[in-house]
């Protein structure tokens, strides 16, 4: 019996020396966050080589205490107690960490990261004199070692499959490829009809000149409006806008393009949806596995409802169109802007000044190239032709050249691969969530057009953001809509409001 | 034979991990540091909780690395090996630090660091309500675990003489009580010769409204006039002016008081000297503690060699009196702008608002009243009487409230004994270099005056900055002046300068 107690004392030991353990990694994590923020928005240009020995160093201290024998002591130890709800979710969280970062030999890791390193700069070379070629053989190198990298973690499956669960690892892959599946068939025949429409869609509304100051000035405006805590938070330009913290001290960045303050406001709102999203994080699990945001997807939905779902509504620019006009000299009406806003562009070939509807084209895309590259049914040497074949048959345009080709994307120079789909998931997991909320709610517009955001940030801090990584993706899912992943939604959003700004009678 | 060559390489391997080691120990401060900037500069207020936790887990693994078996035996290892100059002085450095942190138990930094936190809440309280009882309890705590602290460094010496070795490792608390003592010598005199001078110094160059933004484009140009390498470097506001960073990142903050320009722009420029120190540090040292910079009287003597020896000289308000004159609605002339630039305030009671005299009288008190608190010759209740006594003594002025009397500095709430000194010895050494810069220049002031600040630079880099650590302090400064570290060109300095001011003729 004292061998008994003395045992399970043992254990719970080694779940709070576990726990604590995994705090430490977060502190480095946290740290490696901060100098990351800093040097993308702060640092001047010589800081380089210093800032790039303090992140190694930190990544390698965090591998270390993630890897050490020591985890795998402790996490065995507590695979003895009969844990409950949250003390298992948090077991299951830091297992699949530990299992993920001990199963590929530290040396990949770092020729990966090598490889990453002199394919970014073969990419920019690749870029400015529009020549694939540059890059080619440092893609090839990288599909190789992220096949490796694959086939470490699970040689026995598909290694696309367990690259993804880098990103989304509670969502299989089949699942993704269905939702991806059903936005090509919904929205390649949109796209057309939307090209033959003669709907009067106003374009113009945000043409002109935009100083830089004021469209901070309306960004910073819009943030408070949407509820922003200015406490925990600062606003900043990068050249690519994106957030960075946690529950504590959550930031976010955006752009501005003097002839575009569209672009700059819709980031603005997305990288909001971001912050809001770890802003809401579970304050008592934080530095915890248990204390961090749910994966990709569930991370892209909030920032795509904020930006999609709120941004790109009536009600919102009914709000928002008054305040374009005090600081600059427009004199568009609220609905001018939204089909501003709204409007499909037809002709373009960049993924990151892509609409609504054709963005998720761009994503199926590459979905379908990497796919086929760590498969090996694509060659590395045949992508360009593959994707303009694409283009040309998903939105009917075909780029001239592979720097607004292949080459647009930095993804693959970074090895990422399976990063893609997240994006398009986000979208549609939106519209899933924004319906149950409506659900719930009532007229959420009817609360936006008044300026009162509270029922819905309630909501989402209520259905989505306490729980953490308290549940999978999945589950996460069902627990706020009642409902598996789903593309329904999505599908009806798009049907209905693009069926009304274009008159579209065929593809809905 | 075999044995000894495989020995040789042993030793070899060993001094190159050590090395390695050091690197990731400095990774990691590094990182530290960048969080440190962060918080003072950019965190939103309520990032504290998670910056606390980021900041415990870098200073825990850097101590863990640094006192770790391994660090012990690898410099036992290379104890074997006859190293050349600068292996020899690397090595040296790197034993100091592993000593030093591992003869103090991880449990005693602990409390030590906890009840700094105490402290400084309780100081910031007594500071408020103006009761120095709340501080003290904690004062008393500080005092013992410092001297506990000392006395596991080395039971057998002063404790105060240990403790000043956490800032001044090399230079003998015997030698830094000299040149105390002759400062207070020297300047109670003519301090007291000042204050019955009728001489007609102006003192009103500054008085006005100077808009903050005016006050920074001027920090600005002064930083760029005196060669701030804005690739390396960044300008902002912070409560408590400082500077952060390495050869290829070095930030300067400063503070704006709109009725005060001056007291910004010497803060200014007294952080462009410890920046241009930092951005001078040799970097093919980098990461290693040869790499880093003398201790603190040497880092002072460069900010106050810049503040005092150049912003405080009539030929940079030659330079710089047009610059205000374009920014501000000022008409003072350079003259007059030097004048009140030094002027010596006879009542003012706060150090850190005090002139170039009276500031070392400041100093002198913290020292004396800091060295008996530790040696137990004086009780923490008795600190208010001691210092207002003190202030009268040696000053001439009574503080009225411990507010503005021995409540004023943070330093004694974190605990650090033993750190003021360096302050007056950073002020003492920068007149011995400057005197040797000009032996080896000629006209430095007549460089300074067509705004050519290269030869001193160029002098600074050659005889100070691209050494780092690789002379003990004194051997430093025989380097670059050919004496022992001495107050004789101070007193000269502030004899000749104030003299002429003043009209004095007894006290110089």
């Amino acid at each position: 019996m004292a061998t008994d107690a003395q045992g399970e004392a043992e254990t719970a030991d080694a779940y709070a020396e576990l726990v604590e353990r995994f705090e430490r990694i977060n502190g480095v994590q946290g740290a490696a966050g901060v100098l990351g923020w800093d040097q993308q928005v702060m640092m001047p240009e010589g800081g380089t080589p210093a800032r790039s020995k303090q992140l190694s160093v930190l990544s390698s201290l965090g591998h270390e205490l993630l890897t050490d024998d020591r985890t795998a002591e402790l996490l065995d130890a507590c695979e003895e107690l009969d844990l409950d709800g949250e003390r298992a979710a948090q077991l299951r969280e830091m297992r699949r960490e530990f299992e993920r970062a001990d199963a590929v030999p530290t040396g990949l890791v770092k020729e990966i990261s090598e490889a990453s390193t002199e394919a970014l700069n073969a990419w920019e070379r690749a870029r400015e004199e529009d020549d694939f070629d540059r890059f080619a053989p440092h893609l090839e190198t990288l599909v190789e070692l992220k096949r490796d990298y694959a086939e470490h973690i699970d040689p026995d499956r598909d290694a696309y499959a367990v690259l993804f669960e880098d990103y989304e690892p509670y969502l299989p892959l089949s699942r993704a490829e269905e939702i991806l599946e059903t936005l090509k068939e919904t929205l390649v025949p949109m796209i057309d009809e939307i090209r033959e429409s003669d709907a009067d869609v106003a374009t113009d509304a945000f043409a002109g000149e935009f100083p830089t100051d004021e469209q901070e000035a309306l960004s910073r405006e819009v943030l408070t409006m949407l509820g922003y805590d200015w406490d925990r938070g600062r606003l900043d330009p990068s050249t690519h806008p994106f957030t960075s913290g946690n529950v504590y001290d959550c930031r976010v960045t955006t752009r501005y393009d003097e002839s575009d303050p569209l672009g700059g406001l819709m980031a603005t709102v997305h990288e909001f949806g971001h912050a809001f999203y770890n802003l809401g994080l579970p304050e008592e699990q934080f530095g915890t596995p248990l204390g961090e945001s749910r994966d990709l997807s569930i991370h892209e939905s909030q920032s795509r409802l904020w930006e999609n779902h709120v941004g790109r509504s009536p009600a919102f620019w009914e709000l928002v169109t008054p305040k374009f006009a005090e600081r600059f000299d427009t004199d568009a009406t609220p609905w001018e802007a939204y089909e501003s806003a709204n409007r499909v562009y037809e002709n373009n070939l960049i993924r990151v000044e892509a609409d609504e509807l054709t963005y998720h084209l761009h994503i199926v895309i590459r979905f379908e190239i990497e796919r086929a590259l760590i498969s090996g049914e694509l060659d590395v040497e045949d992508v360009p032709e593959a994707w303009n074949d694409k283009y040309e048959e998903y939105l009917g345009i075909r780029p001239d050249t592979d720097t607004e080709g292949c080459l647009q994307d930095i993804h693959w120079s970074h090895g990422n691969f399976g990063y893609f789909p997240t994006y398009s998931l986000g979208s549609v997991l939106s519209s899933q969530l924004f319906n149950a909320a409506e659900d719930d709610i009532g007229d959420v517009y009817g609360t936006v057009r008044g300026g009162d955001f509270e029922p819905l940030q309630e909501w989402l801090r209520e259905n989505v953001h306490r729980h953490g990584s308290r549940y999978e993706t999945n589950e996460l899912v069902r627990e706020a809509t009642g409902e598996d992943f789903t593309a329904d939604y999505f599908v009806d959003y798009v049907r209905t409001k693009y069926g009304d700004l274009y008159d579209l009678k065929e593809s809905v």
